[in-house]
C-alpha cells in the first residue's frame, strides 16, 4: 500500500491527538496505509516548527492555505476552532484533498451543508471526528443490539456532562459567542451523544427540546465588566426515533464533577445495556433469561473478543485510552483512502447528527415539536 | 402520650409495610405516641383474620366501612388498590379520622383534589406513602442542598425505573386500565420521583412531556386473545422549576434490570449531589473546592450523623431498608397525631406532587408545554 | 403455636436491635411463635423503665440474676458487654433457659467451651448472633456455592474493616484491655468473618497469621497520661481448609472509611462470588460460560427470588437494613424454641467460629503455622 | 538532543507494547529524545520482516545477537520469554548497550542478581517493564501518602490476580515448568503488585506466605496424558515493612472474572486510598476530615492535574489507557540515557522487587517467616 501524506492543521488538544494517531496507526492496526506526516500547520511559525519537531511532522507552515494546496498533502486534518472549519474544508476539498475535519463541521448547520455538498461534488472522501463510536466498547453495544441481545430497542436515555462551564467566576471567552463558537454544550458534547444514539437506535423522527443557560453573563478579562453567554450550557430534548422508540437526550457543560459524562442506557423488550465513558472500557447488559434470582446487571471488561481491541492488547481488562480512540478514527479513514471499506462517519453521515443538535436548539427557541 | 388507635385497611404489599411500620415506630424512635393495632380489614373475613394474628392486631374484620367508624380507630391506614383511596378516605374523613394513604392518592386529579379539600374541612390530618423522601439519605440531600453545600441548584436529572412491566408476555391486567389503575408508570412510579424533585428544588412552573406505551397490547388470560393497555409505560419531561432551574424526570415501568431505580443529580453552581435508591444508603457529593487534583465525587455512606439513621443503628454504614423507612414516616405521622410537629407530605402536600404527573400527562397527549 | 417469653438483658447498640427483632419477628415471617415480651433489664432501674416503655416490654428490672430465674421468661437475650455474657449465659442455663447470645460468646476460648458445654449438658437451645449469615445475599451465595455454580471453590479471600478505633486521638477504654474486651479486631469483627468462611468454604484445617497493633497507646480520660492497648488493631491470618482450598482472612478496626466491609471473594473452578456488606442487598457472580465477549460479574440485587428477602417485601431491589438481619435470626430462634427446625449457629457451631479467632491470635503471637 | 537508536528483540504482547511505546514517545513528552527505531528482531526472519514493516523499524533480523552488537543500537529492549532475558540482556549490557527488559528479570533470584551486577559493572543504563507504577492514578496515590495526606501508613492490603490460568481444561504448556517460565502467579502478576507495594510502603522487613497449585495437572496437547503442573496459581503473603507497617500480598492466576485486578489498599493514621487497575483512571481516597456526615471515600478521576497525564490529553477524566503507561516507561528510560534524570526502575531496583517474589516463594515451601 501506498503511503499517504498527512497535512494537519492545529496543534492542540485535538491537533495533538490527530497527530498521535496518524503517527501510530499503521504500528497498531497493520493492515492500513502508513501515514506520511508531511506537514504541520500552526501560528506563529515557531509553535509549528515546535511541534513538528516533537510529532515527527517532514515539514511545517504557519500558513494552512500553502498547506491544504501541498502536492505532497494527501489528507488534511483540520483541529482548529470551530469558526475556521467550514473555510479550510472547503479548500481542502477544493484542492482535492481527502478532509478529517474535527466536529461539530459547522457553525451552523448551514456550513455543514455546504461543507458535505462540496465534499459529494468533489467525491473525495471526509471523517469526521466522532471518536466515542470507535470504542470496542460501544461497537459491542452496537452488535448487541443489532443481533437482538435485548430484543427490540424500545427507549433510549443519553447524556453527556462535563463541568468545565460550571464554575461562575470563569472569564468570558469566545466560547460564549455564537458567530465563533456557534452553539455551547450541544455543539461540544451533545453531538457527540446524538453519534451514539444514531448507531443505536437509527434516526431521530422528531423532538421536543429545552435549552438553558446557566450563567448569564461572565467577567470579562480585565475587570472591564461582563460579557454576555449567548449560547446554551445546558439542552434536553425528548426524542421519537423513526423506529418507534421514545427517549431523551441531555447534555450540559456546567455539571460539577462530571469530565467525560457520555452515556446511555438502551431499554429493550428483553433486556438493558448501559455505557459511561468515563469508564470507557466498561459496558454493563442485563438480559432477562435464566431463573429470576440469577439476573442481574453484567459488567462486561472489553478485551480482545471485542473488536478492534486486539489489536492494541492480546489482554482482556487492560484498558484502552482515550488516544486509542483516535487510532481507529484515523486508522478507518487511512483504510478507506487506500481503497478499503468505508467505515465513517463522513461528512454526510455526520451531517445527520448535526441536524439534530440544531433542530434540539431551534425547538428549544421556538418551544415546540420539530419534525427532523 | 396516650396511645393511638390503629386501623388498617389491606395486608399486602404496602399493608403489610404498614402493620410493621406501626407495630415498630415507637420502639425504634421513642419520642412518638403508641401506636395500638386496633383493627385489621382484609377480604375474605379469613384473611383478615390470619394476617391480624400475625400482625398483632386486637381485631379484624372484612368490612373497611365499619373499620373506618370504629370508636376505637383514631387512624386509618388505606392501602388498597388506588381505585379505593377516594371512597375510603372520605368515609374515613367523614367519620373524623386521621387518614394515612398510599400514593397516589387518587386515580384522578379530580379524585386527589377531593380528598385534599375534605380533609381540610373536616380538620383531620393526613398523611401520604412518599417514604422514599423520609430516608435519612435523603434528607441529608436536601439538607446540603439548603444549606448551599452545592452552591444554587440550576438544574436537576432525575429517573424512576422498574421493569415489572417489561416483559412483553405478561398478561393484561387492571393495571392497564385507565379507570381501574389511573396513569400506569407515572401513577405508580414516577409521582415518587416528583416527590424528590419537589423537596430538592421547589414546585414546578412549566413542563413538556412526552408518554409511550411500549406494549400496546397484551395476553388476555385463558388465551382469548389481547387486551389493550390503557396507559404508559414510560414518561418523561422536561419541567422547568419556579426558582429558575431546568431538569428532566423520567420513569419507565418497562426497564429491564431496574428493580427500584429511583434517583437524581441535583447540579449546583459549586457542585453535585447524585443519589440512586438502589443503593439508598449512599450519596454522592462533588464540590469544587481544594485543588483540582484533589475533587472528585465522594460517597456519602449514611449513619448517625444523618439523623434519623441513628434510632435504628448507631454504627454508621450498616444499613438502612425500605421498611425502616415505612417506620419514619407512620412515625411522623403518629408524632404529628401526638401534638408534636407536622411531617408531611400531607393530602394538601400530596396534591402539588400529584398535579406534576397529571400534568405530564395531559402535556404528552396535548403535545405542547402546560404551565402547571 | 404458645407464645415465647423473651427476658432481655441490655438496652444498648445490640439490646435495641434484639427488642426490635423479637418484637416484629412473627409479624413479619408468619410462622414462628409470638415472642411476649416479659422482662428487660438495664442499670440504672431507670434506664431499664424507660426503655422497657419504648420497646414494650411487659416489665422490667435491673438485676439481670432475677431476670435469668424469672419463670415467666423461656428465653433470656443477653447483649451486654462481651465479659459478662459467660457469667450470664451460665445462669440462664443453669434455670434452664434458652439463650440468644451476642458474639462472641465469650473474653477466651474457655469460656465459650464453658458455655457451649454448659448448654450441651444442659439440653437447653442457643444461638448467637451471627447476623450477617442471616442475610438473604449471603444465603444465595452459599447455596450457589453448594450448587456448583462456580465449580469447585478453590481459593476464598475475606476481609472485615472498621474504622471504630482508626483514630490515635480516641481516649483509651475498656475496649483496649484483654480482661475486660479479650481480642481487639478479631473479637468484634473477625469472628463475623469466619462465620462466612466457614458458611461458604467448610472448617479450617490451619492457618498462621499476624497482628498488629497501630495504636500502641491511647490518652487516658482527664489528661492522666497515656494507657496501653493490650489487643490488635489488625490481623490477617493465611488459612488452608480442610476441604483443600486456601485462602487469608483481614480484620482491621482502624479501617479509615470502613463502616461495615465484610466481605469475601470466593473463587471457583468455573467461576467466583464476591460480596460486600456495605452493598448488603447485592451480589456479584462471574461464571465461566457462554462466549469470552459476553462473560462479566453480575450484580444481583436481591429479591423475593433469594429466600427470606420475600418476607419483608414483595419486590426486588427494595433493599433490607441491618436491623432485618436480626429479625431473622430471632426468627429462627423462636421457629426452633417452637419446634421447628434448628437453624443455628447455637453455642456448638459458634464455638467452631471462636476457635479460629483464638487460633489466629495464638499463632500471631507464636509467629507459626497451627493445626486447628 | 541526538536520537537513540532502538533495537528492539520480540514482536508478541509486549514486543508490540514497546515498539508503540518507542515510536510515539517524543511525540507525546516533547521533552524526551526521539527514538529511532533501527532493528527488530523475532523469528523467523519472515515474522521479523512483517512486523519491522508494521511497526516502523528501519532493519530486521532473525539473529538476536547480531542485534545486541549492533552499532546503530544505542538501546536493546528485551521481550521475549523470561527464560531468554539473562543471556540477551548479558550480551546486551557486555556489548555496552542500554538495556530495556521485561518483567520479571529472570526465572531466579540468581539470575535477576547476576544481570544486577552486570549492568552496575557496565554502567550501562537499564530499565524493567514495571509500567503499572508510571500509571499519573499512581504517582498521585504516591504523593498523597508521601505528603502524609493519610497520615502515617500503617497498613497495605494488596492483590494482583487474573484468569488466564483458571480453566482447568486448558492445556498444558511451558508455563507450568519452573525451568521454562520460573515462578507462576508471583512471576507474572505478584511482581507488579510488589512494586507497587514497594513505592509505597518502602521496603519489606519479612514475610510469611502460603502458595497453591490450583490445577496440579493439565492435559497435555495431543491426548498424550497430563502433565505436571510445578509452579504456584497463587500466592499470598503476611508481610511486615521496615517503616513497622503490616500488610498482605495475595495473587492469583486463576481468578476467574479478573482481567487486571491489580490493586491495593493502603491505610494510614488520617485516611485510605485504594486503587484497581481495572478503573485505572481512578482513585479512590478517605479522610478524617470535616464532620462524620459529610466523610466519604473520594473517586477522582485522573487529568492534567496528576502529571504526567497531561501529556496525552489537557481534559481529566478522558482516559489513559494500557499502551500509554509503556510510553511513560519508555519515555522515561530515553530521557535518562539522553541525559536526564533517572527514573526507574532499573535493574538493581527492580532486583528489590524480585527479592521478595522469591522470599514469598521460599517462606511457602520451608512454612515459616523469612527476614527479607
Amino acid at each position: 500500500m501506498a503511503d499517504i501524506g498527512v497535512g494537519l492543521i492545529g496543534t492542540g488538544f485535538m491537533g495533538k491527538a490527530h497527530a498521535l494517531a496518524y503517527r501510530a496507526a499503521k504500528a497498531v492496526l497493520g493492515d492500513v496505509p502508513e501515514a506520511r506526516l508531511e506537514l504541520l500547520c500552526d501560528t506563529p511559525a515557531e509553535r509549528a516548527r515546535q511541534m513538528a519537531g516533537q510529532f515527527g511532522f517532514a515539514r511545517c507552515t504557519d500558513d494552512w492555505r500553502s498547506l491544504v494546496e501541498d502536492a505532497k498533502v494527501d489528507l488534511v486534518s483540520i483541529t482548529t476552532p470551530n469558526r475556521m472549519h467550514r473555510e479550510m474544508a472547503l479548500a481542502a476539498i477544493g484542492a482535492g484533498k481527502h478532509v478529517h475535519c474535527e466536529k461539530p463541521m459547522g457553525l451552523t448547520l448551514a456550513e455543514a451543508e455546504e461543507m458535505a455538498e462540496a465534499a459529494r461534488r468533489a467525491g473525495v472522501k471526509t471523517m469526521v471526528g466522532y471518536n466515542y463510536i470507535k470504542n470496542p466498547a460501544f461497537l459491542h453495544a452496537q452488535r448487541l443490539v443489532r443481533d437482538g441481545a435485548i430484543g427490540r430497542p424500545v427507549h433510549f436515555r443519553g447524556w453527556v456532562d462535563e463541568d468545565y462551564q460550571a464554575d461562575p467566576d470563569l472569564p468570558w471567552t469566545w466560547r460564549a459567542r455564537l458567530d465563533e463558537a456557534g452553539l455551547g454544550a450541544l455543539g461540544d458534547l451533545g453531538c457527540h451523544l446524538v453519534s451514539m444514539a444514531h448507531g443505536l437506535m437509527g434516526p431521530v423522527e422528531s423532538l421536543v427540546a429545552d435549552m438553558q443557560t446557566i450563567h448569564e453573563t461572565r467577567p470579562l478579562e480585565g475587570g472591564a465588566g461582563h460579557g454576555k453567554v449567548e449560547n446554551e450550557d445546558t439542552a434536553t430534548a425528548l426524542v421519537r426515533f423513526r423506529g418507534g422508540a421514545h427517549g431523551s437526550l441531555s447534555t450540559s457543560r456546567s455539571a460539577w464533577g462530571r469530565k467525560n459524562r457520555l452515556g446511555f442506557e438502551v431499554h429493550g423488550t428483553t433486556g438493558m445495556i448501559v455505557f459511561d465513558q468515563e469508564r470507557m472500557n466498561e459496558l454493563q447488559i442485563y438480559r432477562n433469561e435464566g431463573p429470576a434470582g440469577e439476573q442481574g446487571f453484567k459488567t462486561i471488561l472489553t478485551g480482545p473478543a471485542h473488536p478492534p481491541y486486539g489489536h492494541f492488547c492480546p489482554a482482556p481488562g487492560h484498558q484502552l485510552g482515550i488516544n486509542d480512540l483516535k487510532v481507529l478514527e484515523a486508522g478507518a479513514f487511512l483504510r478507506w483512502i487506500g481503497g478499503g471499506e468505508k467505515s465513517g462517519p463522513d461528512f454526510a453521515d455526520a451531517l445527520e447528527f448535526e441536524k439534530i443538535i440544531h433542530a434540539i436548539a431551534t425547538s428549544a427557541r421556538q418551544g415546540r415539536r420539530l419534525v427532523v
